[in-house]
């Protein structure tokens, strides 16, 4: 999927929401523990009462990793059955990888190949080569870290970096990524995880690339709001997927979970779109 | 295990080898694809013909996730195979893993709990709280990525962080991220990845860090020595897991790959014994 493709598919559906499937069976409604695959079967079911309001999805892999090879294979089935559900769904697995590039090369083919991911979370530490095999597929993206949601962000993310000794120039660690990045890639193929739990920051995030989609977590538990991050991370292409993971997919915990996570993704949505002025 | 423990076997051995089980199915002896399960017979060869030269293993998880569940399940198996094989050997999970704290300590659970390693490689760029979760296990080991063997480790690690805007201090990033991570835990639960393939800064490494082990990758291919290493990077109880991946495990590529790699991992062991003067 390109650029054009995911702001057309923003404009359908009036919504710039990514539903994050951080599938914890421990928190699971208890009669879907007697399922074989008790994950697939939670999932299908977000997913069914999701797929209206949201434009994309997020696998985070650590919770499909703990199980081992059965969450491995549910991981999978899951990508399947966002495809057969809504082809249009922009599927983003959460798996913040970053490695040499013999191996990134073959976590690439895991993503994009084996599975058919259209994005995937990456680290930037080890710099470009950690990328650069992301970037070889059409229509694929790279969603690098940049300046995340949790507390910890400010141990390296936001420290200055000298950028010319002599006239003391200096730049946070987070923007001298955004701004490396911007010339690994294109507005096409990459983009940058810039959290919502600073939201002035967001606003200069916009302004360092203003052409980049940004993924934005840490709405919701974590304590960012939507409204803020459309006020501050907009462009006039929306350039935003605002991902919520735990405030929909655990907000029931009944047998209801899907109806009451159909309620919150479309309480979200409703509240982009008025966000969604073209 | 403990670091008291790991000296031990390494002068038990006297090696201080980790294999790195990169185990790409398309560069395997071709006799080896009829077999169902090809990685877990490669490795397991590839362990029975090392283990006596090997006091690590580190299996890098990119190779496994590009086979889906089958590849995960290949990787338990391994993992259980070298416990079964050497109870002493120290498995290391090469998952470079970063994520926020809730999702961490699911993959804290997949690598200590689901999986017996007994230590995982980590990103540092979204700070304590992608660390913390790993740290809370007993005799368990976060790894945690400094300065990597990779050409484009410069694009980032090795930039100046500003320490002090007013007497102009500097230190490279990679350093700040040994000096702040040592406050996180101890040199019994944290070692740091430093390449091999910029042997001077090892050696500026150990004095960051004197007691910690150091992973160092970057031997054979990428172009470092062990000389080199043990020169720069060895302190009074050695201190080192050099990693060996592709000159090992794929030096044969005949049906006699594995003699050919327990010949490999001999000569580096026989190597690394003569450094060890203790």
């Amino acid at each position: 999927m390109n650029s054009k493709e995911l702001y057309g598919n923003i404009l359908r559906k009036r919504s710039f929401l990514c539903v994050g499937l951080d599938s914890d069976p421990s928190l699971f409604p208890a009669h879907l523990n007697s399922y074989e695959n008790p994950i697939f079967e939670f999932n299908k079911a977000i997913i069914d009462a999701t797929s209206q309001y949201a434009v994309a999805y997020k696998p985070n892999l650590a919770f499909y990793e703990a199980e081992g090879a059965k969450g491995w294979e549910q991981l999978e089935k899951t990508v399947e059955y966002i495809r057969r559900k809504d082809s249009s769904a922009f599927i983003i697995a959460d798996a913040k990888r970053g490695d040499i590039g013999n191996t990134a090369g073959r976590y690439a083919s895991a993503f994009f190949e084996r599975m058919d991911f259209d994005a995937v979370t990456l680290a930037p530490y080890m710099g470009r080569d950690s990328v650069d095999p992301f970037l070889k597929f059409d229509n694929k993206w790279a969603v690098i870290l940049a300046l995340t949601s949790n507390p910890s962000a400010t141990d390296f993310e936001t420290m200055n970096i000298v950028l010319d000794d002599i006239n003391a120039a200096n730049t946070p660690l987070y923007r001298k990524v955004i701004e490396t990045a911007m010339g690994w890639g294109t507005s096409d193929n990459i983009m940058f995880v810039a959290g919502a739990t600073r939201p002035e920051k967001l606003g200069e995030i916009r302004k360092y690339c203003p052409n980049h989609f940004l993924l934005v977590p840490g709405v919701g538990t974590q304590g960012g709001t939507i409204a803020e991050v459309a006020k501050y991370g907009m462009n006039s292409q929306c350039g935003l997927l605002v991902n919520i993971s735990r405030n929909i997919i655990f907000a029931g915990k009944g047998k209801d979970f899907d109806s009451v996570a159909a309620e919150k993704a479309k309480e979200a949505a409703c509240e982009m779109a008025s966000y969604l002025n073209f």
